[in-house]
């Protein structure tokens, strides 16, 4: 007889862990299932920026209240993880510094002035925080909500604390096929077959395919983004800067990661030359002296994305074992936090703000892209 | 409307691109899908003999007339790919010495001996031939026709060569669903969707998907096999040697290529503490003096296998649009040039030996397990 | 003209980054010299214990008083260099359990026992506290104290703080000759040439050349060392393991580290294939499931051993500006924080403890090895 | 007693191990000392041209002969390291691509084209030999005699051949001192005294030492080069381009080696943020397609450099059991075989071509740098 669990979770990045951790917490008997190692995909290739303000467009958009949200509760989850895997997941205090270089760019950033979370600064108090920042720039806004962690450590930590209270966690583990019948839903796999009461699908960008067999064509696309790391040997940044989806993140230990391209529609999850110089060339004009830091490595993440920019979050509108997680483009550390409360919520049949499930429901038109 | 082809052949490794090679130089236009990079996984993993001997169990036996003609077929097609690709696939001479410890051992061995191709050499003469080799051995047979290649070599020369022949080869491109719908064959994946007049399963291990969405459960399994390799700054190993599945082989460049455990149904495509102890001690036996030389690296490859160890080349029994070319167990490398040959022999309309195509048809009861 | 410092570091380990760390701080000029890179060699092989139990004798011991004063300033570095550094050394609780096979064993080991930073426990409590643990150890003694460190984030803990306190730090810096004239101490490297007031040896294994140079022959030799991590997906081990010179130590993020060989007078620093068998053979006999665990890395670092175990910590005997600290064998993660104190105080003019003095002096005897 | 040798060689790059391999093949007893890896330095980070023609200046210079006699002696080389260490050497056909963008460096280039070995091409030639150069250009130099091989491989051969000759190799061997005393030369080494009747410096730029404790100063310095590799998926490029010391190099199974930048004076082996952007945006001139290809790796290397470019070749002018190879710059791969030659006709007493000894003798005031 097959193996039965609460819930079946397929994917074992930063936000299925989540899902797992959450779930597993709440006393769910849950499985996780990942086709090659957790983690080291697109969790392992963001810089971990907890960007609520810096991707977000305001205090009214929908996004920006979730972002804010789970931004929130990692000050909470470090604590709890800390103590339930021993492992630290590297919070790092300044926050984000979003610079302009022109008065436009100042006026499209001082739309969040009235934020007590936002400041903006002149070039020379920027100057003083950031020695190294370029000398073209007219100043920029100060978030310091918008810290980071480092994504890979909160994957771990979430997984060992998941396994903790009794998660099963599967590596090299691919889905075969998902029988969705009316009795049980049954997950094949390359590791044996295994039937649930739910299943969530959280695989990043490789959700389509669930997407499609259930129902729902066109639903993600992959925004590949390419990045580099160097070693700082001078003082550490202060603060992460950021531009124009570009930005220079100091690393615990002396890294400094720069990233990142957006190449819609490109599956290739290795960077290529031109990527790179990319990278390299915006850096240069936000730190020159960044051109003179020893090369650590380069990379390339796949975004899972979704045509208006915001997440899948809910049940299967016909089939209410069904939930999906995915599609959570630039803020998939971000958004880990929430999302595990969620679908949490769902499963347990917890209340969740309505207005959120809407926004993030699945099969709706303006999400999907043609 | 979706770009039409000939043939899509589905898998990347070496047994795929030799499909591809052969269809794209007999004229057909050739499609070939991989998920992730071509040849990086059990091709790479592989250490390249030629093992027809090696491998198999005389001159009746099935695998032993196909090894030996894919043997042969390797003299010429090291010559047309040096040609076609400028790549040397560094075939190295000397053979396999295929070693006994006891006097069981022997007599198993000297079953070949009636094949010109074997010749029995007492202790003394292997010593002098392999100063290397452990004390403790009673004599090895030396199979000289074993020779071998660089797995990734062949792969990458077949590729270079295939796309000059107007192959088209996507990497990062997985199959999300393949469509055997009357009017033609579509496959659709993540990089679009495609049409073919024929379709090849070649994916290894992970062709077992497709055989089961075709009617064919049960038909693959992995067996994974760990490897490490050394440095070798003394003299070259002037054969490979060869015990109990057993191997040390001498690659170009300094490197002793070292393998391999056998683990059914272990889907971690990564070495575990334990399996490269084994392998290390087992390597040390053959040849103590392996012991001092430096590690350059660990690694696990996931053989497919099926339970009568052949493979399964041919045509699906339903529908002749589809074929298979997968399961080649320990024998991929040997068997790439006769399985790209008998591919494109049934594609094209050309005889192939019925024998063969009986041994290794598709859905055959002795080759499943359970 | 050249320029001037009041102390130029030769080597770029962790004990020369402590000493230029204990210098800056105090307000000294502070140059150090690195051949290679900071950090990478000896500092970034070793495990990190503090294991001033259990690499030392008992209380009557030099060895053991002056690492347990080393290991209580970890207590304030660690809170310093967070601040000064923005650096977590990571230091892990848990300590250091010595595991006992044989009565015999048990009796060495309970020679600590009258100490309170000892406690020995039964076979069955150590399982309690390590599930992971051999079911054929009689028991073991816990120390507490004997936590761990991440010797890299040590090391560049140190750097970023001394370069905040205005040291200068050369990478890729060779010195080609150091002058020893009357007025001033000239050291001559690849990247310019420097005088100074003070002079301090500190490269590990390596510094045996000057040691020579300065009159001092067969003061110092290699010990290697090789070493194995794997990957550690279950629950995290509470306690380092620790037997026979061998240990397991908890990496934070999911790693063991597995050391380590005891190679005299081997100068290769990469492991080989017999190095990494031992150190297998051995973590296995004390873990058996660690033969399951995915392995990470391989690797090798040389320990600078003196004959009589102890550093060389001190004043040129006939040349005061010039200092050493060197030789600290398999503690010099332990002992960094001491050394830098000690070296600092005898630059400043600060009392130190004599009978260290003696103990650790240029040039006795009982150290050189022939 | 101290090992006694005919020949103590400093320095395991090719230069060195031509050397070794030279003497040991004319019967000499040679000790190669190599401070860390053979030929993992300066070696492996050049690309491999043997590019005579591309870095001299024309028939009547020196160098330009000295280089064509070398590339000549290539030819027997491969043959010979093939038979003596069974490693090919991957000479690769083609020769180099010299391309002009200006009718003023078309008249540059043109100078050559009274030698028989160049060959001018107009735009649509070099088109049509090379598809994927950029359309800027106005036409090329070819030179088919200036093929490439791959470093890496010809130094092993090198080593392999040696040591079957009787030469002795030891890695990880740092020279403490060298003592030229009357009766003997004595090499201490971290392990072990060695002397000699002749020692040879051949260890690149780190051979400066040698060359000031002997009495020569200001003699080498470095010439940081950054490189960085593709994948070329596509047809393999037929000639190497070249353009203002930037090279764009086929090599055997599927990478492009893109290089290099020139930093005098820079003695940072390792690659940094701006170097590697410099190298990018050249070679995208040169090839636009290259932007799409994924990366491989970064790398640098220090040539050894001297100010009229011409390496040193010979003996202490007044020791002669004292000889130098070293000051290849850019051209180390293409004169390791004539710079072996010359060292082992002066060893065992040959003729050499004295206006060569001249021109690369030690101590000329031309070379020195200040």
């Amino acid at each position: 007889m097959n193996k039965h669990y609460d819930v079946v979770i397929i994917g074992g990045g930063i936000i299925g862990m989540s899902i797992a951790y959450h779930l597993a917490k709440a006393g769910k008997k849950a499985l996780l299932l990942e086709a090659n190692e957790v983690g080291k995909q697109t969790t392992s290739a963001a810089a971990g920026m907890l960007g609520a303000h810096a991707e977000g467009e305001g205090d009214e958009d929908i996004f920006f209240q979730v972002g804010r949200r789970s931004q929130a509760l990692y000050k909470k989850l470090k604590v709890d993880l800390q103590h339930e895997s021993g492992i630290d997941i590297r919070a790092s205090a300044g926050g984000i510094m979003k610079v302009a270089f022109t008065e436009h760019e100042k006026r499209a950033l001082c739309r969040m002035q009235h934020l007590p979370t936002f400041e903006w600064l002149e070039a020379s108090s920027v100057k003083k925080r950031i020695p190294q920042i370029t000398d073209d720039i007219i100043g920029a806004g100060l978030i310091e909500d918008d810290v980071h962690v480092e994504p890979y450590a909160v994957c771990r930590a979430l997984w060992q604390a998941a396994v903790r209270y009794g998660a099963d966690v599967k590596e090299f583990t691919p889905v075969i096929e998902v029988k969705t019948g009316k009795e049980a839903l049954t997950v094949r796999t390359a590791g044996g077959t295994f039937t649930c009461d739910h299943l969530t699908v959280a695989s990043g960008v490789w959700s389509g395919r669930f997407f499609e067999e259930m129902g729902f064509s066109h639903s993600l696309y992959p925004v590949k983004g390419e990045c580099v790391s160097v070693w700082n040997n001078g003082p550490a940044l202060a603060h992460t800067i950021y531009h124009d989806h570009c930005y220079i993140v100091q690393r615990d230990r002396g890294k400094l990661i720069i990233g990142a391209t957006m190449k819609p529609n490109d599956w290739q999850a290795i960077p290529t030359l031109g990527g790179i110089e990319t990278v390299i060339k915006k850096a240069s004009q936000l730190m020159p002296s960044i051109q003179e830091m020893p090369i650590d490595q380069c990379w390339a993440g796949l975004r899972p994305a979704t045509s208006d920019r915001h997440p899948y979050i809910g049940r299967h509108p016909e089939d209410e074992r069904i939930l999906f997680a995915a599609g959570h483009y630039r803020n998939g550390i971000l958004l880990a936090p929430i999302t595990g409360e969620i679908i949490r919520d769902l499963i347990v049949g917890e209340p969740v703000n309505e207005e959120w499930l809407h926004a993030f429901r699945i099969g709706r038109k303006e999400a999907l892209f043609v």
